[in-house]
């Protein structure tokens, strides 16, 4: 027998009580049970993206909801301003480009945070810019950006959207999508949230909706305006996941229960120790700057595989987390905190981790991490 | 206790087993562990679909993958052939039109099958047509069209895309995908193969193959070719909704082992038992040809409300089936037999029915509609 951890930055675990809730019997999307099941669900998510505004829910992995935040609210010749710091980042830029977008980058190397001047410079040059894309967790490189500091900035362009996928920062993050003036911002259910993977969520503010307005890209199956007069009669375009969104109800009671400041300071607390016990181990971060609460990217002793550690965790210890990706790929090795994560998930880690590192031949002294993390998961 | 009984045509009842297999602790979907998974669930589909071809595995509801069937093959201002005969034959016309498509419809009255041969006086007329647009069973009107009179004719032009949605047709109705010559055929998770909504599935032929590739519309959440090209290594462009792939395999296993003549045989059986136990009770079917082995639209007497009798049949009995929609609001009530039903399933639709229609007034002597479905489940 071997016993089975996932430790990947999406999906992540989900509790048995959300499982279980969505092995209950199906029941049916138009029918009055379904109607509370939908109201509850809406509120939990405004509740969580710590806003007022619709928060749409879509049936399709996260990128479906980036890519309705793209087509829902612009024309093919708009200008938009793209921050790219990782794999994600590019992502914002390939959907702004496959619908037409005119795309300007603003490149952040790998392992490093946007400066929102840069972003205020570029606005500046450029008033044609229709809206703003980032990140929130660049999950590719373990960076938070700035999402207080850039809607700063972007709030004093009345023609400009800012727009954020938090799908991985999301309940790892403190995000305050109407303080900070997030006009987009696109959540998933296989992250914080402690789902399967299946739902997206997206936030849509005033501003955008007078936006989409303007907008006639085609589009049918994510069409914004149509889910909003759904939701508004707890309702969805088309058939409802029913299963997930029962779920979310389930996941969301666990968050509610925790509060959602400590529900933030849990996964600052799990990320602090992690980093430290990486730091303890001799290793260095891989974010250079401003590292998230959602993952850690370690860096690789030299002559060691990330790509080899994450395959030995996986086959000799049962553990899944996950490598790096394109330019960090077998540099890095990466390990969440993410959801469902609690003191022993960190340990079961950076132990595990200690242990495939001494197996492949880097000089660890076995506990030096683990010791890092208990002493400041004890406090 | 009031006990429930789900006999809507979508979402419809998950077997126990399959639901449990989904509450099992979430597997990374890049991971190893998932690609036997993949690989089982899509020659599973090839099965199912009746083809060689790839079926595609897209995390969205069915209209998803009726939304890549247009927006992958086709170009803004080529024609389509869209066969209207209820509410799913005027979401073609609705997707097709908001992509730029133009769109031809031939209109079947409500409760009617279209004639193979107007189809073929359709296509000698326009040589410019690019695809034939059809439902395999119309849900709102519970009619089966005949999917394999329209092939033959479909096939004679080397230009035109036979598209289908066998979403609710799906598993109740043998549909021959490659033998038939249908190009694109759409199925979803929710209806006949016994899953929770937010998978859709595409086959894809290599004539559409070819077409694909002269296809420019923006497109990226469903992009049918590196969807394909993900199948191959057994993964899919995005994160896979993994709970409910391992769900499929085990609905699948349930398939399998029935055996697919058995299969739509038991679904006959099942419809026909239906809609002789409905003409048993004096009323009519709605679909005047080729009704459907997936739901039968029963025909409402004067003066009786099929809305109220949706209503009463929940609220009294715990019975969700369907009402009518648009046109055919209030003048029928729909029973489906689609997925995990059996013989007591038609015998609980049908004395439930009776005893609702003789509490709203209507002179029923109950336990005839019954008696006829018992005398034909016996046999």
């Amino acid at each position: 027998m071997l016993k089975r951890y996932l430790l990947a930055p999406g999906p992540t675990p989900v509790p048995p009580e959300v499982l279980l809730s969505m092995a209950m019997p199906i029941i049916h999307h138009r029918s009055p049970d379904f109607l509370p099941v939908l109201d509850s669900a809406k509120k939990g998510l405004q509740w969580l993206f710590q806003t007022k505004n619709d928060v749409l829910i879509l049936a399709s992995t996260g990128t479906g909801g980036m890519v309705g935040a793209v087509n829902n609210f612009f024309n093919p010749g708009e200008k938009a301003l793209v921050i790219n710091g990782g794999k994600f980042g590019e992502r914002w830029t390939k959907i702004c480009q496959a619908y037409g977008l005119k795309v300007e980058e603003i490149v952040v190397e790998w392992g490093y945070s946007i400066k929102p001047d840069m972003v205020e410079a570029a606005l500046k040059k450029d008033p044609e810019i229709k809206a703003v894309f980032v990140q929130a967790t660049e999950t590719s490189t373990g960076v938070y950006h700035d999402i207080e500091g850039l809607g700063k900035v972007i709030k004093n362009y009345p023609d400009t959207l800012f727009v954020v996928d938090a799908i991985s920062a999301l309940v790892a993050q403190d995000i305050r999508t109407d303080e900070w003036g997030i006009d987009i911002m696109v959540g998933g259910s296989q992250k914080g949230l402690m789902l399967p993977p299946g739902l997206a969520f997206v936030s849509v503010s005033e501003k955008a909706w007078k936006k989409n307005e303007t907008s006639k890209m085609p589009r049918f199956y994510f069409n914004f305006k149509k889910e909003r007069e759904n939701l508004a009669k707890n309702q969805t375009n088309f058939t409802s996941a029913v299963t997930l969104i029962i779920g979310l109800n389930e996941a969301m009671k666990i968050l509610q229960k925790e509060g959602l400041e400590n529900v933030f300071k849990r996964h600052a607390r799990l990320a602090n120790a992690t980093r430290e016990a990486v730091k303890a181990l001799g290793l260095g971060i891989y974010s250079k700057e401003s590292p998230s609460n959602s993952v850690t990217a370690i860096e690789m002793p030299d002559g060691i595989d990330g790509q080899l550690v994450y395959k030995t965790l996986r086959e000799k210890y049962g553990i899944t987390g996950a490598g790096g990706q394109d330019r960090a790929k077998g540099k890095i090795f990466r390990l969440a905190h993410l959801g469902y994560a609690d003191t022993f998930d960190i340990i079961t880690g950076i132990a595990a981790l200690e242990m495939v590192l001494k197996q492949l031949g880097h000089p660890v002294k076995l506990g030096t991490g683990v010791a890092k993390a208990q002493e400041l998961l004890m406090a």
